[in-house]
């Protein structure tokens, strides 16, 4: 494990009726890989900031009546490096066109975009599965087909990785997907004492 | 599984600074075990409704800058069946005795009373732990014998039960500890259904 040569923004996306583990396990991942980091070194950049994003700023409702203040909206947020599309009920989000235009646009810059569970139908919708290999959650994955069959939907997968789009199953499979981002993009030996901290077992499959 | 007699109020408590994942686990947990028993049983009460309780209504910065608004503060809550203490970085609220004696006092009326991670400190320094086992995060194992050497800690333990009261390891420990008060309160089928709708491998132990 070396010094991070740079800070990688991680921007997470939430809205109203997004599912709190699917927003709030990438959060702890990212964030307590940072803190685990910045421990073992103590001059080294933090590896990652992670901030939530919403339409506006305005209390969003999490399913189950979480409410979440988001560090920044659509209009004005810093550059993403990993762009994170969680899942919930996303129903409503299909229909706006603003924000899948830009969910499609911060894609084009980031060096990562994923998606947890049902926030896969949010990255089809944004032209990003197209042609490719992908997967939400086990109850959607015959709905995910069905509305989008130009995506190779897989069932029994943890997460896929396309390219630099990558989707994983429901819920808690975000917080495997985003370990094995920390793997990516830092270290493995990063990713294993995160998990450590977290008292996670981290599913590799 | 049979129809819920009565719906349980889970009171999530939250702070500056506290650990994501640890309110953010036992919160999805409780909210989909209802969402799951709602759709099973058309005609059955929630079994659980949850909500966060801060010293105040005002925005609480969790750990890594994820900003939350409590759904009560802790003048004025509704009747909380099952007190859940997340942990995180509890220093500061360890010194505020008006915390400490709403913990006492709510959880002399609780039917069960919970701590995650380091909120074990909270429980401990409330009076609730004295003379019983107890467990933590793996790193402040021996913190807490040291403040608390009338507390039996016990490490290498998802959670323990103690009477009412359940202290279980960190973080992510918190969401396997929620499945089993799951189960007790309502049913190992509704638990363990929770589970799979979470995709999450429920450690036991």
């Amino acid at each position: 494990m070396t010094a991070s040569p740079v800070t990688r923004n991680v921007g997470i996306y939430i809205f109203d009726e997004v599912e709190v583990l699917d927003f709030a396990g990438p959060f702890e991942v990212f964030s307590t890989a940072s803190r685990v980091k910045s421990r073992l070194y103590l001059n080294t950049l933090k590896p990652f900031e992670v901030f939530t994003i919403a339409d506006a700023i305005r209390s969003i409702p999490a399913r189950g009546g979480l409410m979440v203040n988001p560090n920044f909206d659509i209009s004005n947020h810093p550059a993403i490096d990993c762009l994170i599309i969680p899942g919930g009920v996303v129903t409503a989000e299909l229909k706006r066109d603003s924000i899948i235009e830009w969910i499609a646009r911060i894609s084009s810059k980031s060096t990562i975009t994923a998606s947890v569970c049902t926030g896969a139908f949010l990255l089809a919708k944004a032209g990003l599965l197209h042609g490719k290999n992908a997967t939400t959650h086990w109850s959607d994955i015959e709905d995910l087909r069905a509305m989008f069959p130009d995506v190779t939907v897989q069932a029994n997968i943890r997460w896929i990785e396309a390219g630099k789009v990558i989707t994983s199953a429901g819920i808690s499979a975000g917080i495997d997907m985003s370990l094995h981002l920390v793997a990516q993009l830092e270290s493995e030996d990063l990713a294993v004492k995160t998990a450590r901290q977290m008292e996670y077992k981290w599913s590799l499959s």
